[in-house]
């Protein structure tokens, strides 16, 4: 074990005020160049292009992840909960500080495309030849395979996976503050301080006293409004389909060959699927922009005008759709190749459910490969119940789905050639 | 004249609540590619390595001052105050909107390398062959030329330049609201919505009514403190002279002939002094950024260790000194060189007050090239006096001048060395 | 009809930052003495007693509700809607104002126990001789009948009583913000500008746009928390009953006769249910305190018992109960009655649904007195939809009931007398 | 000692957010009816007559200022400064918690009337035969000479002193926040949380880390703001004049031995100075506000007429004037004797620094009773220097006096009878 600083160190933060740093490893941790590279990739990918402030970036959202987790484990130690291992505080931290460290650029919509996973990324950054590993390596031999373990769920106490990977983890719980106060929604508030004070250590799990059910349900009513009225706006599915293209099309042309005016090497071995360490390590948001903006001049013109909407947010306009049944499809398929248009690019159906969010399940036992722990109440007489057996409120939410279809595509080029589609496709499209 | 738009459109913004377009005007140039660039220029350049909050951009900034204009015009016209001129509405706006419109990557820093100006950029822009130029064509021919004419402190009516250049303006009014809500602290925060009614048209001036002097004391009391806590920084000002000297670098290995491993054609034009208008708006921070990254890698040791320096956050450290004078700073001199370091790279002296801020001065008709309209106080009487003639608080920090000389260096080098430097040497550089 | 105020007047206001007053009539209602009364009667009641920081009046919140309602019609005006009666803007702002002018001390608690009603005395004040009355003709003779008629949701155009009185009108709007903010929780919060920015006032009601609809459900999930954490909090319901118990013990004194040592005018009239005007403008808190602390020295040991309870915030122990069936309440009142209590004053059994809220009912033609308006969507095609309709949220807790019996009681005296208790009934009062 | 409690209890509060009970002495002081007293009795007097928000009462103040103490010790305790007693914990805290607990209703506008001194009041209450000593004697016998010494700043170690008095204490560092608070301005608000960090107990002093100096600045700032924005705002100078003249008249009035139609107890003890530590308890603002409204029906004119403008807000109108010189002021009375006034209560002159506060003086050494200790800074190499010597924004704020005369009077009469006055004076009165 390493000793503590000898003078905490502190970072001005906006959602918590202040960030405390207490440990030597931490503060290393924090000034490796792989966690510092974490600044050039942006928290909320391109949500950026709805809402003008969320340009806030991996770096300070895994400083309050690691603050928040700070709080909890020291307001166990400070009560002595005899169900909390204290031995677990270093690990945990570090973890927590970690846990988005394999991020590439836009993550969410790069994984779609390629084949690649920023847990596997963040368990080779913490494993391998990194600064990162290094200061690890200093605690413990073991050390980074203990903080890998967390990352992956496999540690052997659970109690320890589920500060940073449950129903209300530190992670959730930073990126909604965070997340609203960015772009300047009062949705995602909620009561942090009372919520920090009901978690209790107990038989391996953290549990709420049942006397913050209602901080809870708050925490999430909170998260349902954020999913909706942020994660899931239709402008930033917009943009996201947009990048999602523009790599599709460049791995299309690598494969053909295509002799592309600029590349980069870590792009290169992106597109190939052949990406190692180092070069994964370079793959960041400012070159993700300088490659659009270089291929913005490519001679292909699918390729160019896609990373030109991009940079310049000309982004595919969205009409709401009932039911996209294959006749409808089928008929805007036909409609947008009659004006010239492809359809693989130009047009795509998109349903908000798809997407890994929800606004709480009790039990995920289906099979899936990531079960989040569901939110458990400890009444005054230390027995457990899961939440939504005693709140009406959340019972009322649990799965509830929500959303609607919405078809994308490009508006000039259909207003260009209204004269040639249908009445139907003009009124779908909303031409008039 | 062009007519508003049907409806009105709004920005969620975590300063001003909304933003509101009303004008086609207006939402056209907030599409324009040259608008939406300033997305990749952040406001307050490297500040977000010492505050990792403060990662917005100028695009932000750009929309608040419009929209804090639009409030003051707003105002003006529903008291119809008599001394506004209702006519320069659209005018203004446009200007504060893209008063800043001409910013590229870290400017403050490479406006001192080179030989450039952010201004006069911005009017190559209004002018010159650019979607903005079109846009504000379409108000009428000579609209470029009357926006660039506010901006550059030319337009027949002073009125209208006050709004965004003046002592208390719309643009030091967003910024000071907006750094301190991306940074965290609360210093910056004023009463808006006081100031904003307590200004008055004045033939042809924007005065404050009397009753608001305190409005205006607290505004230059935030602006103090902002400047001290977060503007001058010394851990900032060491990101800056690491900035600066990657580019100094980079020119004189440019002049040099040296071949660049990496190159773009926008940063080869920028080291050659021949940036053209094209090149120019290619500029931006991911540019930068991805340009830092290649040169890590360059042969030239300097560069790619100033370069990595940048990227990883590894800055130069820094020490305070209490007189710089020549014995003392050949005295370090010498002692760099005999380690191997180059004083020209390795070491830079700063002085805060060679910054253009001030806390507040009334009067600046002193030959230099901007003058600051004075704030001044409109009393019940209808007569006009400057702020400091009224207010204690005001003449006494009129004028303050505060901040000490910093000396910084790289520390890892030197305390490597620390045996062949002098006993006075190591406690200068607190190697100890 | 009387002119505007030469110069607009303004209140600092915590919850809206300003309050605006424009019109001669608002200013000179706010000045009466009715009016500054309201300063004299808290907001909350007795919740004060649980959060220190609900101390506000209602003097402040009548100029909160009173600045939505400008707001809303500012807002409808600027816009120019064809369906809002512009003639009717100085009633809803005289109504919005004066809406709460009749309540007297503690109301809610007092409304149960006497037979008054606070909207009977308000139009009482706005028709009688009061100074109200007179600032209200100089508009027209039969303007104080029309304010009345909004108050009493009699007046002609509904869409009128709509902003004082619906399912979201101007005075939930503000209670919620208003409470929030004094108590210091932030479940009330909500996005009030994005609410007041989707209003519509279509076809004789206030509509919202669909696109607002989430920010609805914000305010009704917001409604929600603010009920169950705030107004139906246990340690104020045991306030409540305290104070309902001195006026019923007072009553039942008066009655039988008792010599107060201590009695005012007003007061007397009130337990002898012979209130007039100019008396209950008597009828205020300090009046109340002053009695209660008179009392506690009363020779009645039931009225000074209560009295000092509530001076002295010794209030009711409660435990929640499942069932509380005839058996258990015998057993109950004769544990009480066998160690020397009073179950009709020493006991109470709650249920918090006894009370006059719900989260959100879409219909309520259910014969009651008053219906609230339910929230109204309006589509990009015109078309109006009951908001549970289209939202899943609301109409999963449309109707949710919740709530737990708790049956309060003074714990030292069944303490102390623990040894003549059942082990049954230990355990019920939970005296272990 | 006492054993702390088994479940920490946490307070709602708007302005810390939680305030947080650990001690069982703590516990029981807060439910002691002296405490409880203190809900009614208001923190800021007549200011709610000026900002409607400021309706917060000495209770919430007091809760605050323990809680910044708690809060200050326990940061001492977790770092382990050796410079701190740690046995000095609780009566820190109890000092703390009941600083204030002497305070009548309007102290400081009764304490200029009647002679009586909240703080002899505080340790009458602390040492006499009452609940808070019953508490406290549980502790030690001499524990309430104890606390009692703290709060006179006779207590033998000065730093338990000036935790709770001196430049910067916990009492002004709760005022400032929480008056800014409730009355909605932004002035009052400071980095509380990093001023928390950088004290650190030195020397029997508390003192301040170099490295916080601006914060500091910003605290004294703030300050500076909020006396002269809400503190002295000469509205509430106006409600204040009323309020000592009611008192001043009643005095008179019993001394002439007027037969009141109402009078308490508590009242005429406080008339005749002859007040015993049982009736001062019961001397509340509800008590007092009862009073004046049954001395609205008095049947002397001037106490009813004062009466009337207190509980209706009608207060005297002020005219500043600049230099208040025996002829003016004899032309004043002159002309208000000869319209029928009474001069020794229909006009006042007010000068703000007749008030016992003041920017910051770093000596107070001058004789006075109550010396504040000034602020410290402690450098690197653990010097210490006053604050105003090393900031150069402190020293040119500090002894800065500011302020206007204001003449107050009743403006009806004096409009009434316009005619009877000089040119001069109507114009003086401003009754144009």
């Amino acid at each position: 074990m390493r000793e503590p600083l000898t003078e905490e160190k502190v970072f001005k933060d906006p959602v918590h005020d202040y960030v405390y740093v207490q440990d030597q490893t931490i503060w290393e941790l924090i000034n490796t160049k792989e966690f510092q590279r974490l600044r050039r990739i942006r928290q909320l990918g391109t949500t950026y292009l709805t809402f003008h402030g969320a340009e806030h970036s991996r770096f300070s959202h895994s400083l309050g992840v690691y603050e928040i987790t700070r709080r909890i484990i020291s307001q166990f130690e400070r009560h002595g909960y005899p169900d909390w291992p204290t031995e677990e505080r270093l690990v945990s931290l570090c973890a927590a500080l970690l846990h988005d460290v394999g991020h590439g650029p836009f993550s969410h919509s790069l994984e779609e495309i390629f084949d690649t996973d920023h847990e596997v990324w963040t368990c080779h950054i913490l494993l391998g030849d990194t600064d990162i590993n290094k200061v690890l390596r200093q605690v413990s031999d073991d050390f980074p395979d203990q903080v890998a373990a967390v990352i992956q769920k496999t540690y052997p106490k659970p109690i320890v996976v589920s500060l940073i990977s449950s129903q209300m983890d530190a992670d959730r719980m930073d990126y909604l503050l965070r997340d609203a106060y960015f772009t300047g929604v009062n949705y995602g508030t909620f009561d942090l301080e009372r919520i920090l004070r009901v978690l209790r250590p107990y038989q391996g799990k953290i549990v709420v006293k049942e006397s913050g059910m209602h901080a809870v349900e708050h925490y999430l009513m909170s998260r349902y409004q954020m999913y909706w009225q942020i994660y899931f706006h239709p402008v930033t599915r917009s943009s996201e389909i947009i990048l999602r293209q523009i790599f599709r099309r460049a791995q299309e042309l690598n494969e053909q060959g295509y002799a592309f005016r600029w590349m980069s090497g870590p792009l290169k071995q992106l597109l190939n699927n052949t990406l190692q360490l180092d070069d994964y390590l370079k793959l960041d948001e400012p070159l993700a922009q300088t490659a659009f903006a270089e291929w913005a001049d490519e001679s292909d013109e699918l390729l160019s005008d896609l990373c030109r909407r991009f940079l310049h947010r000309q982004l595919y306009k969205y009409v709401t759709i009932d039911n996209p049944d294959e006749t409808l499809l089928l008929e805007v398929t036909d409609a947008l190749q009659a004006i010239g248009l492809n359809p693989d690019y130009h047009m795509e159906i998109d349903y908000p459910f798809d997407l890994p969010y929800d606004v709480y399940r009790p039990d995920q036992n289906n099979g899936e490969k990531r079960e989040k722990a569901p939110i458990l109440l400890l009444d005054s007489e230390d027995r457990i119940s899961e939440i939504s057996v005693k709140s009406d409120i959340v019972r009322s939410i649990t799965g509830l789905h929500q959303g609607q279809y919405h078809l994308y595509f490009p508006e000039e080029p259909l207003r260009q050639n209204k004269a040639l589609l249908s009445e139907r496709m003009v009124k779908l499209f909303k031409l008039d």
